[in-house]
């Protein structure tokens, strides 16, 4: 295979990590598929994610490794770890253990705030809390 | 409010861009919450994305921007768009048209491949195809 078709047909894994040494992270609940958060791995953070089941992280702003929920509980375990077609991006579907916050706002999710789309907005771009930015429960709206 | 708490609380829409300009977006089925695909965009490709309910993306490696589906009909229609807490990710909540298929390897999901727990693997970090791959429905597993 070449290389471009063993990256993206291959069954090993190489992910490719940017200048920084970091590959992004998308994390969703493994029930309801709605999107937690979003952050970044190093090689070592994805390594001890793979060993341990835990979702750990790189923090760009204090860099620093970062074990998510360690002082909080609510750590992430993993159900299932995915990449993608050009093994650039990592896909976590978890559980979130402690109370189920996974933003540091408190909130379940990060993705508490909807941007309208320019026909629903007043011209300017103002945001809109999600109606279920706090809800205990969350099924994606169709 | 601080400068900070605006943009977490605030209802000001204040799309944070790296370095390069850009904001790294996360796609997901609208319905099923599959992530589909991730990319990024510029503030253009954002603002067109806001405007036509269409998503557009900014290509890294093209250097030019760039509407999902202009070729192959598959574009990305928004149903929703979210940011997160600290507001540098967009969420796109999409309905797929054409044939579906949001990949560029033929496939629904650019994520169709497992990364195994090490607990469940061989030793070496080999990929396992997911089973849902190429499914037509796709319900997150829990």
């Amino acid at each position: 295979m070449s290389e471009n078709k063993q990256l993206e047909e291959g069954l090993t894994f190489t992910p490719r990590y940017d200048a920084a040494g970091l590959i992004p992270a998308i994390v969703t609940d493994a029930t309801s598929g709605e999107v937690l958060m979003f952050a970044w791995m190093n090689a070592e953070a994805l390594a001890l994610s793979v060993e341990s089941g835990v979702a750990h992280f790189w923090s760009r702003s204090r860099s620093a490794r970062w074990k998510k929920g360690e002082e909080s509980g609510n750590v992430l375990n993993i159900i299932e770890m995915r990449t993608d077609c050009d093994q650039d991006v990592i896909w976590l579907r978890v559980q979130v253990a402690g109370d189920g916050v996974a933003c540091h706002t408190g909130r379940r999710s990060c993705f508490y705030r909807v941007v309208p789309q320019q026909s629903d907005a007043d011209g300017a771009a103002r945001l809109v809390f999600a109606k279920d930015a706090d809800a205990a429960h969350w099924r994606p709206k169709s």
